[in-house]
C-alpha cells in the first residue's frame, strides 16, 4: 500500500493521542516517526508504532511524562525522561543543548530514563537548522556481541553527526555501529534469502548466513565483522555510544538495557533507569565564520562526489544522500508500506477507533 | 635492540633540541612519542622521529611556532598551530579545552595549520586526569578510498575517546577509521606475508592480499572493508574526523591533506593550512557525580570482561587493555626496537652529534 505523508501523519497522530499523549507530544512523536518513513528508514518509522503501544500497555512507557533537567552546568545537562517516549524526550534534550550552545558555543545533554528515540538523524538535524553541528546517539536492546564473545551485550547503538552546508543539503552520517542492523536480517527473512557472512553469528559464535540466527539466540556482529577486519573497533564505537548514553546519564547500559520488545521483561537489579541517549550541538561559528564553514562543506561534498570510481555505473555515495533521495521521492509519491505493517497499523486503528489506512 | 624508557627519552629529547625546539617543546614532543612506544603502538613513536626531521628540513615543520587561539567562544576555540609539531600543538589545544571545561562544563578546540600529532590517546588522556572525558581526532595523509572509489581521499583518520574509571584504569577507545592501519601492512611486508582480503585494494579497486599494493598506488579500505559489510560506515566515520579536524578549523581536508612523507609535496591550491585536529573535554560531573560515573564505568568494564566467550582461551578484550599491558611490560623491561628503526635513529644521532643508542 502507498499512503500519502498527510494520511500517515494524521493516522499516527491519532494513535499517539489515543494512548494518552498530549497534542504537542503526539505531534512531535509523529513527526519523528514520519521523518524516518520519508527518509526510507522503514525499520524506524510507523513500523514501530505498535511496539510503542505495547510498551505503553505494559506500563513501560509513560505518555504524560514530566521531562526535566536533573543536573547541569552552563554547557552540560542530564535530562530525566520520566519513562516518556524517546521520540519526545530526545527533542527536549536537543532543545536544551541548542539553548546552551546559543549562549556558550556548545551544549551537551545526556538522557536517562527514556525509551527508543526513533532515528538519530531527526534530533541531530534540529541543530543543523541553527547553523550548528548536531550529534545524537542512543543505546538500545542488547543484540550485538563484543569481539570474541557470543553474548548479546550491546545494542546496534547508532551515532549520528550532522553538518550544515550551503548549496548542498546537510551532510548526515547516521549509522548503527554493528555490521548490519536487525532490519536487514528481517528483509532477508521475508525474501527467503541468505545474508552475507559477517553480519550475524549463531549461539556458539559461528558466523552464519542464516537470517533467522538472531531470533534463534544468536547475536549481531560489530562493524568490522571479525577481529581481523577490525570488529574490535566496531565494539569500541558501540561502547562509546553506550557509555555516553547510559553510564554518563544514569540510564542502563550494556546487557541491562531494557528490551524494546514488550514480551521480554527488563532484567532484575538494573544499574540505571530506562535507556539512555546523548545529544550535542556546537555552533559552527564558534570555530570559524559559518559561511566559511558551509562553503568548505560544499567543496568537501563536491570533491568527494567527484572521486574516481571503480565502476562507471556506481558513483561515490555521500553520507545521507540515499535518505535525501528517498525523502524527495516519498514526499511527492507517497510512502510504501509492506503488508505486515499495514495489518499491524489497521489492528491499532480498530482497537482505538481510528479510521483505517486507505492508501 | 631493547632500550630503556630513560635512554630512549633522553635520546629523543636531544634530537628535538637539535632541530631547534625549545626545552619545553622538546620535552613534550618526546613525551608524546614515548607514550606511543611504551603503549606498544610502535608505528607512532620514535619510528617516526626521522620523518618529523625530514619535514623540518623541508621547511614544513616550524620548531619555534607561535601557537595561538585565533577564534573562540566560552566553550569553543580554533587554534592555529603555526606549522608546529602536532606533538606540541595538540596538547596546547587540549589544555585550552580543559580550561574551558573547568569553567563551563565542556571545551572543544579545532586546530588548523598543524602536523602529525602522534597517538590520539595521549591527548585524550590529558582530560581523564581531571575527571573529564577526553576526545581527540586528527585527519592525515590521504591513503583510504571511499566506498565504490579507488582514489585515496582520506587518511586513516583516528578517533579517540577516553573515560576515567575508579578501580580499573581508564577506558580508552583509540582507533583508526580504516579496516587496518598502514603499520599492519608494513609488518606483513617485513615478514613476507600476505594480508587478509578487505584491508587494501589495488589501483583498479580489486581487493588484494598483497601488502605492497598500497605502495604501488593502491588504497586502504574503510572500516567495514566493503559495502556489504558496512564500509560506507567506515567512510562516514572518517568523514566525521576529516570535517571536525579540517573543515571546522580551516586546515586542509580530504585529498588535500599534506602528506606526512617529506618526499611528496603538498598539492597546489590548498583549501586550508596544514593538517587539522579536533580535541574536546567534558567534565564527568557536568552530568552526574564523578564517583557515580566512575563506579559505573568500573561495573561496565567488569561486566564486559565477564562476557561469555566463544573460545575459552580467548577472553573479551576491553578497549585499551592491550596497550595497558604493553605499558606495564615496557616500563619494566624496556622498549624493543626493530633494526630498521635503530639504524634510522643512529643516523640521526651521527648527524646531530648525539650519542648513539646502546640498548
Amino acid at each position: 500500500m502507498i499512503v500519502t505523508e498527510a494520511e500517515l501523519r494524521n493516522f499516527t497522530h491519532q494513535i499517539f493521542l489515543a494512548i494518552g499523549c498530549s497534542q504537542g507530544h503526539a505531534e512531535l512523536a509523529t513527526d519523528v516517526l514520519l521523518k524516518s518513513d520519508l527518509r526510507g528508514i522503514d525499520s524506524h518509522g510507523v513500523a514501530r508504532l505498535s511496539g510503542y503501544v505495547r510498551l505503553w500497555e505494559k506500563g513501560r512507557i509513560n505518555c504524560k511524562p514530566d521531562i526535566r533537567i536533573v543536573h547541569e552546568t552552563p554547557t552540560t545537562a542530564t535530562v530525566d525522561g520520566d519513562a516518556g517516549l524517546g521520540l519526545v524526550v530526545a527533542p527536549f534534550a536537543m532543545v536544551t543543548a541548542i539553548e546552551k550552545a546559543e549562549k556558550y558555543g556548545s551544549g551537551w545533554v545526556s538522557v536517562t530514563n527514556s525509551n527508543h528515540f526513533g532515528i538519530a538523524g531527526y534530533h541531530a538535524l534540529m541543530a543543523v537548522e541553527r547553523d550548528m553541528i548536531g550529534i545524537a546517539m542512543t543505546n538500545a536492546s542488547p543484540l550485538v556481541a563484543p569481539t570474541f564473545s557470543n553474548e548479546r551485550m550491546l545494542g546496534t547503538n547508532p551515532m549520528c553527526y550532522a553538518f550544515p552546508a550551503q548549496q548542498h543539503p546537510p551532510l548526515i552520517i547516521d549509522m548503527a555501529t554493528s555490521a548490519a542492523a536487525n532490519g536487514k536480517l528481517e528483509i532477508a527473512q521475508r525474501a527467503g534469502k541468505q545474508v552475507p557472512e559477517g553480519w550475524v553469528q549463531d549461539t556458539k559464535g559461528n558466523t552464519t548466513t542464516d537470517p533467522h540466527a538472531l531470533k534463534m539466540g544468536g547475536s549481531l556482529l560489530p562493524l568490522g565483522s571479525d577481529y581481523q577486519h577490525g570488529s574490535h573497533k566496531g565494539f569500541g564505537l558501540s561502547a562509546v555510544v553506550d557509555i555516553f548514553s547510559g553510564v554518563l546519564s544514569g540510564a542502563n547500559y550494556g546487557p541491562w538495557v531494557p528490551p524494546f520488545v514488550a514480551f521480554l521483561d527488563p532484567l532484575p537489579n538494573l544499574p540505571g533507569k530506562g535507556i539512555g541517549h546523548f545529544v550535542g550541538a556546537m555552533r559552527v561559528d564558534g570555530f570559524r565564520p559559518a559561511d566559511d564553514f558551509k562553503k568548505h562543506i560544499d567543496r568537501w561534498i563536491t570533491r568527494f562526489k567527484a572521486a574516481r570510481t571503480i565502476d562507471a555505473e556506481q558513483k561515490v555515495v555521500i553520507p545521507g544522500e540515499p535518505e535525501l533521495e528517498a525523502e524527495a521521492d516519498r514526499k511527492k509519491n507517497g510512502i510504501p508500506l509492506v503488508d505486515a505493517v499495514v495489518k499491524d497499523l489497521n489492528e491499532l486503528a480498530d482497537r482505538f477507533g481510528v479510521e483505517r489506512l486507505r492508501g
